[in-house]
């Protein structure tokens, strides 16, 4: 952030009186401009077999891999909304959203990931224009090594798990950086 | 917004390409700025003869409303980092935090709020700059009809409705607008 979105002057890095870090402040009509976390909601989509709906990346990053329908909260909808709505937009797919399963706190990008556990209504699917492809897997024929992101391979490990025990804790967990070989 | 926070030229709101909805875009460098909602992180600070400590608030909405600690989460923290954080910082207390215990959903003001359940370290705490008094209260003392947000109540109400029976479910609601009399 280099100029004010108020009224477009410089801004400069300063800590406001009575806070505790640095904000971006204008330079002429001092409004304090805030930057905060985003949220990434998503859902698991289960077909009434136990197959779960994967969508084929067609945008950076991990273009080519495979991931659940998941992508950034919108202002205007509840968390749940936004999980539905993705899986509309990425897999043109309807689902009823059940309840939160997973929340990773992703500090290092600013984001927390919300993914619920949801019923996928019908098999009238087909990719949207951020997936190159989307399918039906079962437990046997999920593309672990070709999985987009560390949480979803998590999420859908620990989504298994709990499906033979049918007692669905939430799940929660940090992420470090990856580690770039 | 009015101004491009990258090179300070007029904004427009406009529907970018691939998208669903209109953004402000930049006239100049085409950069386009998303509005995404933002997260409320705090706890239910357990004493371990089972009061709660609230928070009587120093600053608007709702000054002088007693209120859990709470307050927007900052980049580079997880949640639960952020809800010790506002706790430190709201009442000088230090927590241990436990499990997410309730998730609401107030789409009309772009927000989600995330409560924990935590425990209260030691009872050397003290009003932060944003609290007028800070003070642990049993089931019977909490001052129902002057908490502060409808999110705080009902978090209060299910946690002690769950801890007579031991079995903490995660809670989530969706808020509509209050109505104003």
């Amino acid at each position: 952030m280099k100029f004010c979105a108020e009224c477009g002057a410089p801004v400069v890095l300063r800590t406001p009186q009575d806070d505790h870090r640095e904000r971006y402040v204008c330079t002429n009509c001092a409004s304090i401009h805030y930057q905060n976390p985003k949220i990434i909601v998503g859902c698991i989509p289960e077909w009434e077999d136990g197959r779960i709906l994967l969508c084929r990346r067609a945008i950076e990053p991990r273009h080519g891999l495979w991931t659940l329908p998941a992508g950034f909260m919108e202002n205007g909808e509840t968390t749940w909304q936004g999980a539905a709505r993705e899986t509309l937009e990425e897999a043109n797919a309807r689902v009823k959203i059940l309840d939160l399963y997973a929340v990773y706190n992703l500090a290092y990008i600013n984001q927390v990931q919300l993914l619920f556990r949801a019923t996928l209504l019908d098999l009238d699917f087909s990719p949207g224009i951020e997936s190159l492809e989307v399918q039906l897997f079962a437990e046997h024929e999920i593309p672990w090594d070709t999985l987009a992101f560390r949480p979803i391979c998590s999420t859908l490990e620990n989504f298994f798990a709990d499906r033979k025990t049918g007692d669905f804790k939430l799940r929660s967990g940090d992420l470090e950086p990856p580690v770039r070989k």
